[in-house]
C-alpha cells in the first residue's frame, strides 16, 4: 500500500470530498483496507484565481512548501483537489520528483472513456481555469472542443464557487442549475464540473446532464495507485 | 494558525467526520479563514479493540509512529477521533512533546456544562473502551456514574461499530437504535456516543436523547486550538 499525499485545503471542503470519495470507492470490509492518505488541509494557500487574474498573491509557493511538507513525511505521490491549482503542476512537477496524479488528466480520460461519441465539452470552473486555459489544452490535445462562454456566464460561475466556499451552497443551487441549462443550452454533450467545489452542488442537479466529476475521477486514481 | 495533527483512519469515515465538523465550526467565509490541519489517515493501525481483549497486535508502535511522522511534519498538537486509542494516551505524551487534545477529556468537560443535572452516563463504546476503562476513570473522577451493561449490549455495539466500518451504516440503524432504548431504560440521564463509528449513526435516532458526540466536541477543541 502506498501513501499518497493530498496538498488540500482549496478549498476544505473539496478536500473532505476528495477524502470521501476515496473510501467509498476503496473495496474495504475493516478499518485496514483503507488507503493510507496524508492531507495537508492548508486553506491559507493564497486564492488561485485571483493570483491569475493579476490581483492576488502568488500561491506557488505555499503550493510547494505543502509538497515538500507531505515528501518530508513520506508521501509517495502527490494531487491536489483543486483544478486550478493545475496551472502549477508542471512547476511542482520540476521542484518535487513524485508522481503527481492531475486532476485535468484523470477527467479528459474519464470523458474519453464514458461519453466517446461526445464533441462539445461544457466548463463550469473559475476564471483561473478557464483563462488559464488548462482544460482547453488537454481537452483540444483530447479531439475534443470547449464551449466559449461570456462574460456574464463566467461571473455567475464564480459567484456560485465563492458562494459554496463561504459555507452556504444552498444559496448557490439556483444560480448553479441556470449555469447547467446555458451550457446544455450552447449545445455542451458533456459538462465538466470542473471546480472541486462544483461536485458538492451535483445533489442539488434539477435535470439530467452528462456531468463528469474531476473529484472522483481523482479518486479513483488515488486507490489505484496507493493499492498497486 | 497553529497546525493540528490528527492520528487518523480509525476508521477513515469517523476522520471525515471529525474533518467535516472542524470545517463546520469554523467561522469562515473563504478558504484562508479554515484551519490548518495534517491529516495522516493510517488505517493499518492495527485494531485497538483486538489488542486490548489479547486477541491482535499492539496498535501502540504505529500510533507512535503516526505521532512522530506528524510532528515531524509541523504539527503543534495532536489529537485522535478514536475514543478506544485513548487508552494509549499518556503513553504517546510520555514519547512526544506536543500538546495532545483529549476526546476523553473534551467529552467529560461537555457533559458538565450543557447537563450540570446528569448524574447517570450511558456509554456507547467498543468493548476496548468499555473493558480498559478509559470514560470511566474520567467519569468518576468529574462525580458521574458509568452506567453497567451486560454480555449481550456490549456484543450488540460491537456489531453496531464494526457494520459502520464496513461501509454498511444503514444495516446497523435497527440495533443502534435498540442499544440506545436499553440505555435509556436503564436510566441513564447522558448518552456518550463513544466510538468516532456512532456520531455517524446520530441522523438515524428514532427517538429523542441527551447525547454527547465526542468527535463534536474535539473538533471545538481544535478550532479553539488552531486558532489560539
Amino acid at each position: 500500500m502506498k501513501i499518497i499525499g493530498i496538498i488540500g485545503g482549496m478549498g476544505p471542503s473539496a478536500t473532505v470530498d476528495l477524502f470521501q470519495k476515496v473510501i467509498e470507492l476503496t473495496p474495504a470490509e475493516r478499518d485496514q483496507d483503507h488507503c493510507h492518505l496524508l492531507i495537508d488541509n492548508y486553506p491559507q494557500i493564497p486564492d488561485r484565481t485571483a493570483f491569475l487574474l493579476g490581483t492576488g498573491d502568488d500561491p506557488f509557493p505555499f503550493l510547494l512548501e505543502s509538497a515538500r511538507r507531505l515528501e518530508k513525511a513520506g508521501a509517495e505521490a502527490l494531487c491536489m483537489p483543486c483544478n486550478t491549482a493545475h496551472y502549477f503542476i508542471e512547476d511542482l512537477r520540476m521542484k518535487v520528483r513524485l508522481p503527481f496524479i492531475s486532476i485535468i488528466d484523470s477527467t479528459v480520460e474519464r470523458i474519453k472513456t464514458v461519453f466517446p461519441m461526445a464533441r462539445k465539452i461544457g466548463l463550469l470552473a473559475t476564471r483561473g481555469t478557464t483563462e488559464s486555459g488548462i482544460y482547453h489544452r488537454a481537452l483540444t490535445a483530447a479531439g475534443l472542443e470547449t464551449l466559449q462562454t461570456d462574460e456574464s456566464f463566467k461571473q455567475d460561475v464564480m459567484d456560485v464557487i465563492y458562494t459554496v466556499k463561504a459555507g452556504r451552497p444552498e444559496e448557490a443551487v439556483g444560480l448553479f442549475n441556470d449555469c447547467v441549462r446555458r451550457l446544455q443550452a450552447a449545445g455542451a454533450d458533456v459538462l465538466i464540473a470542473g471546480c472541486t467545489e462544483i461536485p458538492l452542488l451535483l445533489p442539488h442537479l434539477d435535470r439530467s446532464v452528462n456531468f463528469v466529476d474531476p473529484t472522483l475521477t481523482l479518486a479513483e486514481k488515488i486507490v489505484a495507485f496507493a493499492r498497486g
